[in-house]
């Protein structure tokens, strides 16, 4: 997180975060590994209201799913962690939000409007008790697991581990990838239910392939760490949840078995349950992005891409004092 | 590895080897986290001998069980070796081995000598082609398993897989603890046989307990890289072997239980497939050491201690010209 403070009359907003896409689940990373992509919701508030009152005006991806304002997922994050942290009454807000992450593809949307409810609550509450580690603390709670949100909210490549019972988090943030590793996100038109990604996953693994999925993990950890960028391919191996849910969405298994082959390519994941798929290159993006979106194509799907890289910093908070 | 050239007229050896001990299996991270540690065995070759003929003086650890010639595990890996790399009738040594490391305790005293038989029959039958990676694979393809091989050869900590069918090796070397964090080994007077510690792990693991380890290993190594060393303990917390081995050997779940709570431990683990517990501690060491062993005590078995530090660099060899 970045916090800028300004002294703007011209500005319309008391308060702006652009909040980072996210792509989660990485490889032998299930629910563990997230990195943070330079690709951004904006949200503004305009103006506060009385308690209770909240208005949005929403543009870019998801307008038409978050239309009506008793789904909007940022309100109710907002309205949760006020209440979570004994805030009576809290204000409303007017909203705007002007979002670029593709809506319900596996890049976090719903992670921007989480982190972004959860840090308002903290800022139009003034609640300056409130620590780094426990808005985090909250995103996760909110999220159900912190592999979107922790990457969001600080930046780079985080591990990040979740006590659901004792709803307690831990993690370390890695540094961001090298500016000269690009990640593709090649998006479908195609919607994956979160649900059925969960209820697609066995309630129980061999040994051995759990060991596996724990020595990939480690070794990529360690790999990213070290700036052992030749070993992220083999680091993301995974026998937990890709070899389920790729069956999901036309091409998923396709691009994970053909792309990492390419010469270029240092690594290819679902992002999040999919259907996006992200993959980490060396030099020359676009070439890899368009074989991707022809797997795609030749699966029956539409889909576009972003050439992005992964971002250092998680949100960007602006203050308008 | 760190290799000191010699000429000195003096010296009796052809070649010495400094072969340190290791704790794998590190929690989380079972078959990919182990630490090189500084108790070392020592392997020196008096005198070349003609093919077949081998002769060896053993003091310290293991001597009794090391006195036929025939199950000398050094010299059964420097024959393996000289084997797959096509060694036509590899010369014989006459070997002094002076061995500090408990010998089958699960501080890796069969990888220290795996490690030297590999490394042997490289400087003896001058394979000058013979990579460091390609030392290390095989050593893996002799030992089994990378986790002891890979931190005794390289040194620090490291992760590392092992792919059984390929035959391929992938590492990734983190620093050694800083000097100020010791690593205690409570050694008790009692033999695991590797095989019922292997026998004892399940077929199958529920996928939470799978993707448990899976995030705490990679939070393990994201911890380890930035020096979070705050976050080992959790990082260390493990859910698919400790649980089962632990009853293995008296003492060991009260240790697991116990030990961590203590001010000063940063973390606890079995060393191995055990008995040999390890902590690491900031701060005093030797109170902690003490209660571990009596721990043992109370559990009806004799033990001792080393205070350790993780030992940086691995093999150091000596060359005499």
């Amino acid at each position: 997180m970045i916090i800028k403070k300004f002294n703007n009359f011209n500005n319309n907003y008391l308060f702006s975060l652009k909040v980072p896409a996210t792509a989660a689940n990485l490889g032998s990373g299930f629910d563990t590994l997230g990195m943070a992509l330079n690709l951004y919701n904006i949200f503004n508030i305009r103006k506060l209201l009385p308690a209770g009152e909240f208005k949005c005006e929403t543009s870019g991806e998801g307008t038409e799913e978050l239309s009506d304002i008793k789904d909007n997922m940022l309100v109710a994050s907002y309205l949760k962690a006020c209440e979570k942290w004994n805030v009576d009454k809290p204000l409303g807000f007017e909203l705007e939000s002007c979002n670029a992450v593709p809506f319900s593809r596996g890049l976090g949307s719903s992670s921007t409007a989480v982190t972004a409810g959860v840090l308002f609550a903290k800022l139009i509450n003034n609640l300056n008790n409130i620590s780094e580690p426990e808005l985090l603390r909250m995103m996760t709670l909110i999220e159900g697991h912190p592999d979107n949100v922790a990457p969001c909210f600080v930046g780079g490549m985080v591990a990040s581990c979740w006590d659901v019972s004792a709803e307690t988090l831990q993690y370390v943030k890695l540094p961001a990838l090298p500016d000269d590793l690009y990640v593709i996100a090649a998006v479908p038109d195609f919607k994956v239910q979160t649900e059925e990604a969960r209820k697609i996953l066995p309630p129980s693994v061999p040994f051995k392939d759990a060991v596996f999925n724990v020595s990939h993990a480690a070794l990529l950890c360690a790999a990213w760490a070290m700036g052992r960028w030749d070993l992220l391919k083999s680091g993301m191996d995974d026998k937990l949840h890709q070899p389920h849910r790729a069956k999901l969405f036309p091409g998923g298994e396709k691009i994970l078995e053909n792309i990492k082959n390419y010469k270029d390519c240092l690594a290819v994941a679902i992002s999040g349950s999919g259907p996006t798929m992200i993959a980490i290159v060396k030099g020359k993006a676009g070439d890899l992005a368009a074989e991707m979106c022809r797997i795609f194509t030749a699966g029956g799907v539409s889909s576009h891409f972003f050439i992005l890289n992964c971002a250092p910093d998680g949100v960007i908070v602006e203050i308008n004092n």
